[in-house]
């Protein structure tokens, strides 16, 4: 037994709940980051600690903990499940009102008040407001109806803001930056109180039910990570051990994908390709698996669209499911169109959130979300497609033309193909504007929805191009593959707005598998997976070729959150090493083993406000100490012991002073600390952090200390391009 | 600018055609493992001497480097996608010959040869084989038939056997753990040579056909990686870089996986989750992206089986795509079911190889095939099931039934149920015990598609047991939400029998994400993703909880490949550190600075096979030096300066001998190696090996030299607990 074990069975005393004594697990303020390898010891300890009790106990309490665990993971999935069931309900209720109400009770949405009429009557039971008022003047109806239209829209949107800005300001915006953030180990539990839980939910609802141009999928995560972290709590493991916490969360974040678009697989990619969480254990993927099923089958159970099926936009093709060489040329066109547009959009919304912090606009967050949503509503109203919630409009976009289904806004009278060319459009630029100034208000917002509408207005836009000059030219070459009866239907203006979509978000969002997945799961249009991925390949591709990152990545950098990004870090010009990033050992502030009193260690914490120090003897490194653990050690120091020597390291030599004289402090001292020389080249520094989570490298030479490198300094350095990095950091 | 630095740029000279001096890359021999570490230095080293040309040969070279890399990926992916084709029709015109012969030419297999009648009419133009012969008595004919049939099979085995055994020893069996082994850092050129490459193919192809219990799929990642490191060969930056070859091997093996399944997600996927290759970079999996769309387009522009689909094993439910919360009971009794048989093949497995390679079965392996494909054929003609190819069976097991389409072998005739029920049970049983046997003889054989096979037999049977319950008492309480008229179909049979396969491939193979989008990817069943995730999910709870390794895990266990399992390190009883894994440096072969000749260190190269040596200046460490290193510069030193004696850090203190005596031997020395204190826990060792693929960690304590573990040592302290670990090392 080395004397670091002896040791440790003396320090990791359980208590009598068979949990760790709180003293020896480190309390993070909000802000820090989480010390992943001091987290694995101290789990370690936990679990052998508990493997050690006698009898019953020993077999009881890992028990306990596994089901501690299974139990915040199955609650999570279901009660996320049952939450964006609700959340659909009641969006679908407001959403409705905006145009009329149930003349036998206000709480039915129009689907529900005309359940149970015979399909093909016309339903008298649901009433618009002006057949409520007993207008029947033709422009006085059109102008009742949409000033009640547009009244509604930002009375919602005013209620969630104020709601937001009020009583849960972190429930703003889409929370998968801060997520991601979070389960890379930074501190952020104020963003997931019960408060934000509940505001994010209810604010959400208003905000989508306004017709914002927003969508509800990355806040659906955050109320997601919000449960489970509230359930967490419960649980001495889950409160004291930040690294399991975080574990849990990523569970919960592919849950929430999992509900947001019913594509319970794509929430397990979401997870591993966006989050990045899964990269540590594949038990943790494994959980995530287990809870974005859970979350399916309770939305599936709930069934809030009645159509007992988890695929929301169905695609049907009229034609048989094959498709020709030829169409993957429009495909890829939308793919470069997506790359482009996503980067576009990107830099656009990056802009608008940095114009909102610096200008006025700043001290006016729910006066901003009034006037957009009133903007947002007028030109919704005026422009025919965009009416209708988004959702609505992406399920009609994908459909096929079929004569059985009916013809939405007569998207399929190919004499009116201009026409619908140019509405097509002009959604798209109108939504296009409207979401790139949305994204960043004060309200839940998500970017996946909006993002495929407008991907999907592009898709079809190509697709009707597509189809009229076949029809014009059925015989060309070109067409060669297809029947050559235009009649018989060769080209699916309905899977072109699949595919716009996919580019889209492909450049919007850089993801490139998990996309692909929550794709096909949304439409169900298994036999075009390979139309997807080539048009998710190509918009990554131009877009990673025109700008670097995607818009959660741009948002951590302009909020300054210590996280990593996955990519491999290549600085261009220099032959750069870990000397050239890290603060050299002059200017780090140092604990010198034998040469301070638990006075000094005061003044030093309240002077500095790092997390740990180096402790040194005389040059040579011995180990690191953090500030938690300083602080408790000195705290239990009698006030006539202030004045004694700490001693950090156990002498073997006689000491110079007589034993009553020192203080044993190396109770504190973590001597497992990872050192480096600093000649390592900074590309394998980062990638360190990287790949193990690091908090800090010490460097050394021939055992004496050279400096140090935090992973604050890390985030900076791999940000430091980004032209807006740190705008909107706190 | 560092030493380090200033160094490094003496160092790496580019020569004339832009490339490093091959002095100063590692050359491996089969059976080491490459140090990743290394292999980035240089690699990083490579990048800035070609960015740092002057002119047009600064941007040229870079992009030259790309090139070649998309190249290598393309070609790969178009070659393995056409060699996937090919496959199925060769296969499917040698299968077809034992059972018949086409009138108008012997090349033409049954489909091609009917392919001109309408459907409906007998195919006339195919003759079996007593037709040819003109043997018109039943007995007679039955026995000719069964005769050619299992003659045609052991003869196919038997070559394939032949030509594995004298040509291309490596390409027998699936190939997955050493592929896994290879992409983890293994050597193993031997295993992917263009030699390999054609045995592994044709042998394939033969061996598919004499209809064994065994699938193409491992074979093909096989081939389609020996394809990617026969064209990395024409480059030099492949030639050298073993760290960019093996992510070239990657994307082929997600390449392989596309084809295989017709899944090309799956097959990213798969990389993802059981080859853990794209864990180092974002970037290799997104080559693998690419690979596996080109491979899938190559592969259906092709179109083998002429349906134009990439869905092999499409499932059509007749009913609707609905499925009954009381499903999940049986469904969740396939899982465990699949848990424990995948269990129970995986100990069969792992004991039939033990016995062959210890019993005298190990000098004769053709006689072993030869023998077990005649058993292997006669078992199959006599199970009607098992006659066609084991692909066709699951193809059909799979089908609903439908009057429309015809029924196979009477599976849709309820009122012969329990006769199905006991073929299918002993279809299973049969293909169980020779699929045991067969996985691991000296054949290309796969693990997939028999296991498939014995799931979906099983599922079928769960589903007709089922469906029997439901038309027995359709109004009982557990029928509730069923139509209550049996006739209209509330069991799918055919869907039962996806989830049993499901069952069967997650206890055998323990892959869960992958595994749920290669069989929805193969049946097209997207409605019903929640059961098959539940089925998997549950199959790999129970199997975790029987024995704790895929069989791939098994495989590698046996023949002791380098290799570390992704699944954390939890050591039982103990609170081992580092300081317990260890070899102390007492037992190191170590190179003592200034104390040593070439002479010395050419004998100590000699006497030991170490790939690297810890240089120490009394006792202190100085870094790390690579067999190679050491070999590449005494070779360089004139022989009357073999008795000088080496310095290998520079020294600032003024040396006792003259400057004439010494060698400087700095330019080998690797001075950035990665080093601990003993004291830090075993766990976090073992994640360090894991997660930053280290090839070995030098323990030190105040820049004292105090022990190593390479990774061979963790590598053999994680597959410890297994009871046949090494029992087929070389």
């Amino acid at each position: 037994m080395s004397p670091r074990n002896d040791h440790a069975e003396e320090e990791y005393e359980l208590t009598a709940s068979g949990n760790l004594h709180p003293a020896y697990t480190t309390k993070y303020k909000d802000g820090s980051s989480i010390d992943w390898l001091n987290e694995e010891l101290v789990e370690r300890a936990r679990t052998q600690q508990q493997r050690s009790q006698r009898g019953i106990r020993g077999i009881f309490l890992p028990w306990r903990d596994s089901a501690q665990r299974w139990f915040v993971i199955i609650v999570t999935g279901i009660g996320v499940g049952l939450a964006g069931a609700w959340l659909d309900v009641l969006v679908k209720w407001l959403s409705d009102l905006r145009e009329g109400r149930c003349s036998y009770g206000l709480f039915y949405n129009q689907a529900l008040c005309c359940n149970e009429i015979d399909p093909g009557d016309a339903c008298i039971a649901w009433k618009t407001w002006t057949q409520v008022m007993g207008i029947h003047n033709g422009l006085g109806q059109a102008l009742v109806q949409s000033f009640i239209y547009v009244i509604c829209a930002t009375l919602f949107a005013g209620c969630s803001a104020f709601l937001v800005q009020h009583y849960a300001p972190y429930a703003f915006h889409t929370g998968i930056p801060e997520i991601k953030a979070i389960l890379g180990g930074y501190v952020f539990d104020a963003f997931l109180t019960p408060w934000t839980l509940l505001i994010k939910a209810l604010g959400l609802a208003l905000a989508v039910a306004s017709g914002l141009s927003l969508g509800k999928e990355g806040p659906l995560v955050h109320v997601a990570c919000c449960m489970a972290h509230l359930l967490s709590q419960f649980f001495e493991q889950f409160r004291t051990g930040q690294g399991k916490k975080r574990k849990l969360l990523a569970a919960a974040a592919a849950a929430g994908v999992s509900v947001a678009f019913g594509s319970p697989l794509g929430g397990v990619l979401f997870g591993l390709e966006e989050l990045d969480a899964f990269a540590s254990e594949s038990e943790v993927m494994w959980r995530g698996f287990v809870a974005s099923a859970i979350a399916a089958v309770a939305l599936q159970y709930v069934d809030p669209f009645g159509t007992g099926k988890l695929v929301l936009f169905q695609v049907t093709s009229v034609s048989d499911d094959t498709w020709r060489a030829f169409e993957l040329i429009p495909w890829m066109g939308l793919g470069v169109i997506g790359g482009l547009l996503g980067h576009l959009m990107i830099k656009m919304n990056v802009q608008f959130a940095v114009f909102r912090r610096t200008s006025a606009l700043h001290e006016w967050p729910v006066l901003e979300v009034v006037t957009v949503s009133a903007l947002t509503a007028s030109l919704s109203y005026l422009i025919v497609f965009a009416r209708v919630q988004t959702s609505e409009l992406v399920a009609n976009l994908f459909q096929e033309c079929d004569p059985a289904r009916g013809d939405y806004h007569g998207l399929c009278n190919s004499s009116a193909m201009w026409e619908n060319v140019f509405l097509l459009s002009l959604t798209a630029v109108a939504k296009f504007g409207l979401t790139a100034w949305t994204f960043g208000m004060m309200i839940p917002a998500g970017i996946f929805l909006p993002t495929i509408a407008i991907g999907a207005c592009l898709g079809r836009v190509v697709g009707l191009l597509v189809q009229a000059a076949y029809r014009a030219w059925p015989t060309a070459w070109v067409f060669a593959s297809c029947p050559p009866d235009p009649l018989v239907g060769c080209i699916s203006p309905g899977f072109y707005a699949v595919i716009g979509a996919s580019g889209m978000l492909g450049g919007v969002t850089r993801m490139t598998v998990s996309l692909v997945v929550i794709l096909f799961e949304l439409t169900g249009a298994l036999s075009h997976v390979l139309p997807i991925m080539i048009s998710v390949v190509t918009a990554k591709w131009v877009g990673d070729a025109v700008g670097e990152q995607g818009i959660y990545a741009a948002w951590i950098a302009m909020r300054a959150y210590p996280w990593l990004p996955g990519v491999e870090h290549r600085d261009g010009d220099e032959r750069q090493t870990g000397e050239g990033m890290m603060r050299r050992v002059e200017s780090l502030t140092v604990v010198e083993d034998g040469a301070c009193t638990p006075r000094d260690i005061d003044s030093m914490l309240s002077r500095c406000g790092y997390s740990g120090f180096p402790v040194v003897s005389e040059g040579e490194l011995m180990g690191y100490v953090t500030r938690d653990g300083l602080r408790n050690a000195i705290d239990n120091i009698p006030v006539e012991q202030q004045n004694r020597t700490c001693i950090f390291a156990p002498r073997f030599t006689a000491p110079d002073e007589s034993e009553g004289e020192r203080i044993d402090m190396s109770g504190v001292l973590d001597r497992t600390v990872l050192h480096l020389k600093k000649e390592v080249p900074q590309e394998l520094v980062v990638s360190m952090f990287q790949k193990m989570s690091l908090r800090h490298i010490l460097f050394t030479s021939g055992g004496k200390l050279e400096g140090m490198v935090t992973k604050t300094d890390v985030a900076a350095l791999m940000t430091s391009h980004f032209p807006y990095a740190g705008a909107l950091a706190h």
